[in-house]
């Protein structure tokens, strides 16, 4: 961490901070520049909160050195990890996965009908929600425990994956029983009793950025799983709060270099609630995949008109297939499947 | 809701809008102007996810009309709302309520010797953390339930209504037996399961605005408590995540009227969260008391340097004590008491 | 335009609003929902602000259903417009085109070189800043007049279309006189009397977002310049400011589609400006291409670290000419060339 | 500016860095920690765009340390600045300065109705547009030089410092005879050809805030203005972008502390434009006062119904009136008047 002062501190001031740095563990390096003073505080104390050295008189602000995570850093694992996600697939090898399905398991009828469609058209997994974190108290909250039993019958019946989503501690245990992975929702990635909890879990973790999480609150989010004996964690990109009104979230791709760049842990796409209207889903999926994401979490529906939920932003399998073909294409362009 | 076709949409086009909004339940109502068609629909189906019908021929956009809350509303209780917080004291009457005490409870010193500075600086609640969320998974996690014990006892000993925060559905029984107030912080204002569970409990809720959540999600919030059997709902801004960097949040004040226009329900103000920096701290509470707030939530501590969690933004006893006399007076120029 | 009353509004109130949107010259039409009342006024009235109504007792809020621009509207031009950029290029054709160069013209040499290996690559026009727009007063301004001669000698050597920055009214003609293009940064998208001035030159306009513009903002400026009798318009998207820091600019990719949809202008992408690290603009450029851009601005030099301006976004013309292949096997997927 | 090295960075790749500081005509100060190199580059060089070095092998990122801003800056000059505004008035002082006005001048009388109310609420300035910066090319821009004349005189009958805005350059002297004080708009701040023609002129200038600019970029337009020539300069919030809908801007008050800090120049708030709603503004007003502003810029209409411009966020001349009455009280708790 480095100790910026103010301009005009006093020799006191900096003394102050240098006696602090040392009460915290830390070797300080001293650094007279032309207008300001720089106090370099050396070593690793990621346990301990040291920003109210900012309250410190003559104290300017303080710049942090190290990532504030570490096993899901590229740092301690140079090569990018491959993470198992059930009947055989993978995210994050040469292979693209395409994980698609309903928003909501609405009926067997409906699952079925979407699952031999994205299977036919060439996903590896299935998406669907049971238990649905939804903001209007008086809307469909899912099928639950049924929408898991479906799940895992289509699932098995179509040879994919299924990924759904966990809301709570006690669904832990329960989502495990039917699901290959575990999808940890936009609005739960900073609830940290739930990321210990699927860290204990046997499942592959699909963690959603929350919609204002930093990158780095991100990574340190994953930081929970693994760092919870779970190295099985999948990022996956959803959309962030910005003033932009033409779409319900802004997608942002260039999390994906970025992610490569700082972490070794592979990262999806989910371009409908990234977007939130089903006509600039082909468009997105094309884009994460030639920007490099290791898969797409996408919403199909055979009669998005009558979803019970998301219908604005689910795609049709017709429009499904056509665009897996040209991300296939696309795909070649930097020497990948899908 | 009203659906604006596009410009030059199709009979056939308005036709099926028609049809899908009375297959809904929904009286449909056309306006034909003079570039555009617009169906309006008439009825209240908050239970239903209408947003399906954009992706219907022709259609352009839909236009909410109700408010997506219906307990938490002004329009339902016209008068503002008094909540009783514990020790005799209220949040939302003429008397503006002042909450202090550390981010953690750090040790039995440290509590009691920061309650009873509050207390004699005018403090009616005792707030500090015995659980805490922290996005860095290797710093203090809080003390627990030797915290909730310590903060009982103090808030006894001093007369002050005990505020501290639960982080999961199976704290809410331990926190309840130990504190007058629940906190649900700003990172699980979206975990439904939360809010349900302290819907059940018989405790005053306080409920901290999401990051990144618009004024609708954060009365939802609310209206999930509400509708779950706990009327003693009080709302709190923390601050807000935007492009700006001299601050840790953006602190919007002028929540305030808004929420006075929209609910019944009190809204508190924590300026320590909502700016990040201690020195900005005595500004951003005498302007909340001035835009009409019915409270604050303050972090204070004697020794900020020191604190294991938020420092930074901690002020001192003193600071604290000569900011509630500055107060006191602004609370009189809108007719109201500290 | 559509007026939602409060519920529970008077017959007066309703009445009072019925009387304001006939002294507009608009006609009214009343809709008794279940809980509110709504007035509908009908007519085209883009040349009055009627959000005065919003103030009017009883109003809830207003919702517009006319889009505020008209020329760059799809409505009016359903078909795709084709802009010229100059030797013999276009944009917003089937070929997506490449314009590349210097973030500013430094010297001859530097430009030539550039020049040359850009065109090489595959790129139809040469970007260059002669009048620099600099947050910094102390820092480069750019070469003035000396850059635009440099500019037209280059491009007219090796036959790329050059496209430059305008800063204000009187530098329109000057700049004129060698380029073919007239950029407009994002920081003059809301400068008005700019727009008009560039709007009365015979030189297509380049105009990049403003980096907190709306899409109607956006195409209002276009709107501008349109109007002012230059239909030779190309957008160009730039990157927003957002909460997000592991970029200097957040990429909102699928404002490509939402163009398409609502205007006949073609559409660029800046990956340089849009990121602001070299490492993450070939992966938005071969993004922006799967995405359906019409071309690319991109910021290109022989020796980023000692570029005057910009080196930590320029790529080189190793990594141009590289990406350029990739873009190529991509835009086929989707039945483009570049 | 401090370069931070990548996690394992080669020695040969700290030596280039430190080849690189020198090639500035920094000198190179490196610390080896205990993850990483950090190279400190000592010296002040403002005028040199050292980003660059970002993309050297081995580098992380940057972090300057080193204010941009100079002229602006308290460093240079600690006490506040005390700017005259014409009839003898100042901003900046003990006394707080209203600004009210209406949003356009529209005519005769209108404009001396609202003066003279103004006035007698105790305004020591007269705001109102000729010439009118609108989003929208088809609506009321002002009546130009008719409403400068207007502007002057009614200023002179009720003894009230003239301010309003200029758009581009050629309006500055045309201005100036008029008016006392030139307003640069929220659109213009990044204008720098504006900056500096105002900054050339002799009356005094009232900066706003861009609606995404950060702290830096408004001070460093400050300083443009400054550098010009012309250090009567007043800093303006009116507001930010956000994802919030329930504004039209959010109102980020503590700028007011954060300026205080950083500079010596006097901040104004403008409640009006900063959120965009009447119904908000008496509660800001209050608000802004007792957060320490040195001053209001407030839209005032005696029809706002009927304004046409910005009806929606004008106060009346009562409700002016009796807000003044309430921030007199609010300044005598912080020792100010206003």
């Amino acid at each position: 961490m480095i100790v910026i002062m103010r301009s005009g501190a006093k020799a006191e001031e900096v003394e102050h901070v240098v006696e602090l740095v040392r009460s915290f563990g830390l070797q300080d390096h001293v650094i007279h520049g032309t207008d300001r003073t720089v106090v370099a505080a050396i070593g690793d104390k990621r346990s301990v909160d040291l920003s109210a050295i900012e309250t410190a008189p003559g104290v300017d602000r303080l710049v942090p050195i190290l990532a504030p995570y570490k096993v899901a850093s590229r740092e301690v694992k140079p090569e990018p990890s491959i993470v198992p996600i059930g009947k055989g697939a993978t995210v994050g090898d040469r292979k693209i996965a395409m994980i698609a399905g309903p928003c909501s398991v609405e009926s067997r009828n409906q699952l079925f009908e979407i699952a031999a469609a994205v299977k036919e058209a060439g996903a590896v997994g299935l998406r669907g929600g049971a238990f649905k974190p939804r903001t209007n108290p008086y809307q469909f909250q899912g099928l639950g425990q049924e929408g898991l039993e479906l799940l895992a019958e289509a699932g098995k019946e179509h040879g994919l994956a299924v990924v759904t989503e966990v809301m709570s501690i006690d669904q832990v245990e329960l989502v495990s029983r039917y699901a290959d992975v575990l999808q940890i929702g936009t609005r739960n990635m900073h609830n940290f009793n739930l990321l210990l909890a699927c860290g204990q879990s046997q499942r592959t973790v699909l963690l959603k950025r929350g919609w204002s999480a930093t990158l780095n609150e991100f990574l340190l989010a994953a930081e929970y799983v693994i760092s919870a004996g779970n190295k099985n964690v999948i990022l996956c990109e959803r959309g962030i709060r910005t003033h932009e009104t033409y779409v319900r979230n802004t997608l942002p791709l260039a999390i994906i270099p970025a992610v490569k760049r700082e972490s070794h842990l592979p990262i999806l796409i989910d371009p409908s609630q990234g977007t939130g209207h089903a006509y600039m889903v082909p468009s997105m999926c094309r884009a994460s995949i030639a920007a490099g994401a290791d898969g797409l979490l996408i919403e199909v529906h055979h009669d998005p008109e009558h979803a019970l939920t998301d219908g604005a932003q689910s795609i049709t399998p017709e429009a499904f297939h056509k665009t897996v073909l040209e991300m296939r294409q696309i795909a070649s362009a930097i020497d990948r499947d899908v």
